[in-house]
């Protein structure tokens, strides 16, 4: 099945204890869409700004991440910058600038339109909502989220949650959006409002699924050292969507499988900056990385 | 084999959303000795006072818990109090009265000398390394400790470090005690230090395993509310070490094995206040809670 992702496409400057990267490619809907199509077809809603390179859309195009759905404006692109602590405690923002993305209105393409499989990454509500009007009939709806939409905009945010099949956010922003600090009960209530499965990220930690019959960890794959983390939810969200639109399928057992896929490929984005290590992964790597995250858990055999 | 421990016995106050508890039963060696005690003969090398009540002795020979070590002294009992925020992110100490623990001077009883596994809980390095000295031939030697001594005593902690086999302590301290934010990092510099496996304690994310060859997670039990996590870390530490103590064998297999024991049995400990839940917990209670264990990260399957 074709995935449409509408999200960002940016450039971030990132200070790491490793280095920096400035004006590296970067955004939601290039770290998705890189990860979702080594799984499947995977079409881009997204706007950017005349000083985007053509050659990071050539490096999208490689992967062919499919790109009718990204309109070159003018202005300038959407760009973030930030700086980690030197173990990713903690990363503090040291500008935002929305430039093109701040007149967004996506709009979907006719012959995208009938897409089986959304991805909606972290935008506004309002936005989000929009994309799922315009698309006829799909058969899996995601969606990301974040603080600044659960405490500002939380009518627009319920409404869409309303029309969606899964959650995919991290623990914080959980807590922030069910009012409840344990795990459990934030699952619970954020699958009241509407999507049948969620999904808590919680970084190095790993991430759970939640189901109506189930509770899944995924732990995280282990690793000596961090280069930079930016991206890696939406590589998290590429790996599991993509994953399970070439499955096919939405239960439990596929969405658990897709948890495997989506800790597998965010593994890999942190061990670069920008997306330089995520373009070259390809399914060989995640089937051996799959291998040393089987045996980080094993069987958790024990006599009683 | 016979498992013998030395550490606090002690009355805690504590206050959590669930309620209060006051003067109630606590203490590591109190912990540790309920939870190994399911497995194997333990016996407690601590000191009470003289208000310590006779009742509470009682609850410890009720789990064949031997008391042989245990000196109760004039003056009274080791007290802690503490305050847990909602959701257990913080805790704030509220008082803390050594009392007759801050003579404390552990005396190994004669016929307790030849004990093959012995668990150092959490007191001043130089008591462990005292009690080191008068085991004549201990198989197997494991430690806790905490940033107390981290930061005011490492020379003596890294005296008991270079003579134990296994170090259990929580992220924070492996941390502080490396000198690195990373867990793999850490664990291989704490190995360096003299114990041939670390275990590092997460809280509800689990814990993990560092060996020569091997980097092992088990998760923690996801639990819809906690009422009182004091006591987690050394019930863990107890159903490890009885569990390792019982079978006889100390390879990566048998600790793997061990891990999921004493994460099964702190998920007990925390459920009510004190040791009120895990004095009555069974192996069938361990029988079942493993089978969620294994539920909750299932086989990790996913086709690449």
């Amino acid at each position: 099945m074709k995935v449409l992702v509408v999200g960002s496409m940016a450039y971030d400057s990132v200070e790491t204890w490793a280095g920096k990267a400035d004006r590296a490619l970067g955004g939601s809907a290039t770290y998705f869409s890189l990860a979702s199509s080594l799984f499947t077809p995977t079409e881009v809603v997204a706007v950017v700004g005349e000083d985007f390179r053509d050659s990071d859309l050539e490096r999208l195009r490689a992967h062919d991440v499919g790109l009718t759905g990204v309109q070159q404006v003018a202005g300038e692109t959407f760009r973030w910058g930030g700086r980690y602590s030197r173990y990713f405690e903690t990363r503090e923002t040291l500008f935002t600038e929305l430039n093109v993305f701040s007149s967004f209105d996506p709009e979907v393409p006719a012959e995208l339109r009938d897409a089986e499989v959304v991805f909606l990454a972290n935008i506004h509500p309002r936005l989000q909502l929009s994309v799922l009007e315009q698309v006829t009939a799909p058969k899996f709806v995601a969606l990301d989220t974040m603080n600044f939409w659960i405490s500002g905009e939380l009518n627009h945010l319920k409404a869409v949650l309303a029309k969606v099949d899964l959650l995919l956010l991290n623990d914080e922003e959980a807590f922030g959006l069910s009012g409840s600090g344990n795990m459990i009960q934030a699952a619970a209530a954020i699958r009241d409002m509407g999507p049948k499965a969620v999904v808590i990220k919680r970084g190095e930690h790993g991430a759970w699924l939640f189901t109506e019959d189930s509770a899944g960890l995924v732990p995280a794959v282990p690793l000596p050292e961090v280069i930079d983390p930016t991206g890696a939810g939406d590589t998290f969200a590429g790996g599991f969507i993509g994953y399970l639109a070439r499955r096919g399928r939405f239960d439990t057992e596929s969405m658990r499988e897709a948890m495997v896929s989506g800790t597998l490929a965010a593994s890999y984005c942190v061990e670069d900056f920008s997306v330089d290590r995520l373009e070259t992964v390809t399914l060989a790597d995640l089937q051996t990385r799959h291998a040393t995250l089987q045996q980080v858990v094993g069987t958790l055999d024990a006599n009683f």
